[in-house]
């Protein structure tokens, strides 16, 4: 009963449960959801109609033994970019979706004007469909708590708040984690796609599972452990990540100039003291927390961790560098419990972080808030955001459509998408990702900081053009690839700087299928991903003039450096000559 | 001193009044502000940033005696629709800027963050700029009262009211007209991109003008007869609209199925009668207004009104088919009087009609205004839109923006433009010029009910595919080139039936420059101006892909004659093949 693909038609409340067709057998992941999309739906359609699709894929290693392999891809067209998505996430979805066998969700469809929302449940013979008119209008951890109770906690949970209900561009899609918090499929609006299709939780039986049968079980015992040695043995995987999690960043970026500060103004912020990775990390100590937790089984990183207020109660967990920036020095809140406790809400309604925090730098602007204000700001999306006002709606567009709306040219996103942690002009590789990236404005996409700042996998200067759209090129393709095995994009510290690292993870592949793949096919399945994304991109109208940075960039020269975006219109086309 | 450039800096507040260049001398109106445009602004450079130029230019013949010449038109890359955009308007701005030599005025760079905003006073010799602190927050018969008294009536005058201030999507730009009514450069923003440079108002100095020099002025006067008489002779352009208005199309769209009812839900509305060109002018009668009216100095056709309440008191003029159709069966007003008061309040707001109408269309879908509820929706006009409440910037949008913001597919916009009166499933041809128009959803650009409906031009079954590309590129063709003449459209009913009527046109022009054109030279002209701002779009990011009407108009069948929108991708891509 393995390697399904399960489909649900939420037009005709049916279901089917199908073999998966020959040329899915070796794909998982983004790999996965990408061609999944690309072949079936239109990419002409309305992103919130009958005719889009939302698509799981557990990763090609999911299930398995392999360190970090636990993450889920989702996939659909974006309300957000108007192109092609796929967001990936760790929690429990993944391994439980594998293990029972489910290759692929597909949900497509969309029930009439005013039905009601419903759960689906999904186990190995069949998927059910039950309307849940009780939990609309609830947000993530109370449906969490529904069902949890509903199947005893054996289940997978995947939930939207109430921003994914009406249809938000930041709602996420929420995965209930191993510690029962949540993780998010963020970025995209996936949660708006799953809202309009009326599916309000979906579960997965986590009774009746098989293990996943390996091709070879002695070969994959073997190259997981040198696998896992060698996330251990960098210095980032292993030591910085673990101890001081993503927001070891805070400082770093400072100090490089590319932390963006006042919607993308500055490039340092002179508060970062109060909410950076080392200041994060002496208040988990003091107040007995845990600096080092993973978000799925499995993880030998650990980046996440658990963060209490000064009185010892739990805050938040999986606190991230991206979340912490947006709030800091781009919205301006210097007090890092503010952001725990806004980073906790976030969770709750299922908005995703990035997006909502650069449309609060953005409301700044619009002087819908006061910069720094983190009362109000927690205030706008509890009663706003969660409640859908008429302001709750215009910050739920997020940054794109707020700087429409305001009519302002400082709008820093990506093909609609907002900009992440890094000042593009100042980390100019990670600028080529924002400008490229099929996804719009991700760091995660191609995340040059890792040799423009990190000194990982080499070194190119941050600052200059050179080798830049080769850098970034390199590690599109090769996270393309590493989305689609299950892995937490934080393996790719070793695969950048350790050859070992890359053979590992290519044997375990072969050992769990039985193919023999070489480190050329895992470099030829990442282009080939881009390349079905980027044609999915064009036939829904996005053109090359969508693989820029916004124009203020290349006008207003950022400080401390004083640099501007100056890649050509030709350098950044030239991204695509592959 | 004819036929100067004007050229005015709001970065650098400096002026410079240059000979037009060699290729411009023979274009005006639409031909001449598209050709500046795709010139001078980088197709992608943000509408509301530095770099977009604001440029407007009267017709080939505005400021000479040929009938209903007096059309101006205004052009820039638009932040509705981020393509290239022509709106043109009667009043009495063409006139004046063409006698005092002012082929085009182009306004460009952009003030500094917190400048104040400025009224530019154009002369014969010069451009002066006042700050206008005391304008800042008025609107436009506050601001025409203050340039009248100041100049002594003696003054072409463009202004903004606040939504232009605030760069709303439907800001127009409005002009006074020769009773001190307004009239609109409508759709697509223009007022937007005024309010993003700064300027608040512009005069022009209608005292120092000369009178247009004639190059034959005996051939002129003769072909202004002939023209003149085709105009008066024809059925529509002779009687139908001076007797009723535009609004004479409310039957008759009713009676064809066409009329957009309930935000494009139905094609024809039970309560048509209520707001028809018959139920209007026979309360015209009744109260003492006029049912004929022209909008500016020259018009003999006169399809505007003035139109007064129950009391005999004035309430409104160039009371437009497109805006009782809007807030009619559209936003369900039942109610003529209340429709012609939300139209002197759009007037004075300098709000385009039809955007704002479609816009409270769709919002009866979001939740935000009951369907004929019209003491709120002009509520939400005055209180909300002029003043920039959340919920104003929401609307102020326009109709994209609030379907992207409520999560709706049901959105009638092309490029992200409000769709007119005329519903595309069961007037096709008209859907076609919806389709493909580079100005996005505008019915003047290829007004193919003329044939679809009208029988004008011969005719084309408005429920069939067949013939319907070829009409509304020839129709398209056509208005391109009249649009740069300085006539207003409605000109174009005697040109498709009478020959004579393009002879004594081109006669006219030919007449006024000494030049020898012919039928075909105009045709070409139509042509390249087509083709100039397919290809300014296609570089701003535009592509076939937006040459699309909207998702659900294909899979949703249209009451009364249950028809779909039909049209392939490729029939529509078709239209440009010439
Ligand atoms: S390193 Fe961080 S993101 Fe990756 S699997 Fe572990 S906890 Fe999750
Ligand atoms: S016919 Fe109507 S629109 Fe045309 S010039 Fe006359 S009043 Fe204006």
């Amino acid at each position: 009963m393995l390697d399904k693909i399960y489909r649900v038609n939420m037009t005709t409340m049916d279901f089917s449960i199908e073999e998966a067709p020959a040329e899915w057998m070796g794909l998982g992941g983004r790999g996965l959801t990408s061609t999944i999309v690309a072949a079936e739906v239109d990419p002409e359609c309305h992103p919130l109609g009958p005719n889009n699709k939302l698509v799981f894929a557990p990763g090609m290693l999911s299930g398995t033994s392999a360190a970090n392999s636990g993450r889920n891809s989702c996939g659909a067209k974006s309300p957000l970019t108007g192109g092609i998505k796929e967001s990936n996430v760790g929690g429990t979805s993944a391994a439980i979706m594998a293990k029972l066998g489910v290759k692929a969700l597909i949900i497509e469809g969309m029930p009439k004007e005013g039905a009601p929302f419903y759960h689906l449940h999904i186990t190995k013979e069949k998927v059910e469909f039950f309307p849940v008119p009780e939990l609309v209008g609830k947000n993530n951890y109370e449906v969490l708590d529904y069902m949890l109770e509903k199947y005893h906690k054996k289940v997978a949970v995947m939930s939207i708040g109430t921003p994914g209900e009406m249809r938000m561009n930041l709602a996420n899609i929420s995965v209930k984690d191993p510690g029962g918090k949540l993780r998010s499929h963020g970025r995209g609006g996936m949660g708006a796609v799953m809202g309009s299709k009326k599916v309000k939780c979906i579960t997965v039986d986590a009774e009746s599972y098989n293990e996943i049968t390996l091709a070879n079980p002695e070969k994959f015992k073997e190259a997981s452990k040198i696998f896992t040695k060698t996330l251990q043995e960098n210095p980032i995987s292993g030591q910085g990540l673990p101890a001081f999690g993503t927001n070891v960043l805070v400082n770093i970026l400072n100090e490089a100039g590319g932390l963006p500060t006042r919607n993308f103004r500055e490039g340092r912020w002179e508060f970062a003291e109060n909410i950076c990775g080392e200041t994060m990390a002496e208040n988990i100590k003091a107040r007995g927390g845990k600096t080092t937790h993973g978000c799925h089984a499995g993880c030998v990183i650990q980046c996440s961790q658990i963060y209490n207020d000064a009185d010892g109660n739990y805050l938040t967990s999986g606190f991230e560098y991206e979340t912490i920036w947006a709030f800091g020095s781009n919205a301006g809140i210097q007090d890092l419990d503010q952001i725990a406790k806004i980073d906790a809400l976030m969770d709750d309604l299922g908005v995703d972080s990035i997006e909502t925090g650069v449309t609060l730098g953005i409301a700044v602007d619009a002087g819908i808030v006061n910069y720094g204000d983190g009362e109000k700001i927690y205030d706008l999306i509890k009663n706003d955001i969660a409640k859908g006002t008429p302001l709750g709606r215009i910050l739920g567009g997020g940054t794109h459509l707020v700087g429409k709306l305001y009519g302002l040219v400082r709008v820093p996103t990506v093909k609609g998408q907002g900009m992440p942690a890094y000042e593009p002009r100042a980390v100019k590789g990670q600028g080529v990702t924002y400008a490229t990236s099929t996804m719009g404005a991700d760091h995660t996409a191609g995340y040059a900081v890792a040799t423009n700042i990190l000194n990982s996998g080499g070194y190119v200067d941050p600052l200059k053009k050179e080798g830049q759209i080769i850098l970034s090129r390199n590690l599109q393709i090769a996270t393309a690839a590493v989305d689609s095995t299950g892995m937490c994009i934080f393996v790719a510290f070793p695969l950048l700087d350790d050859p070992k690292s890359l053979t590992a993870l290519v044997d375990m592949i072969n050992a769990r299928f039985g193919t023999s793949l070489t480190g050329d096919d895992v470099t030829n399945l990442g282009m080939k991903i881009l390349k079905t994304e980027r044609a999915f991109n064009l036939k829904a109208g996005l053109t090359p003039s969508d693989d820029r940075l916004p124009e203020f960039m290349k006008y207003e020269s950022l400080p401390p450096h004083n640099v501007v975006w100056d890649f050509t219109n030709e350098e950044l086309d030239s991204f695509w000559d592959f």
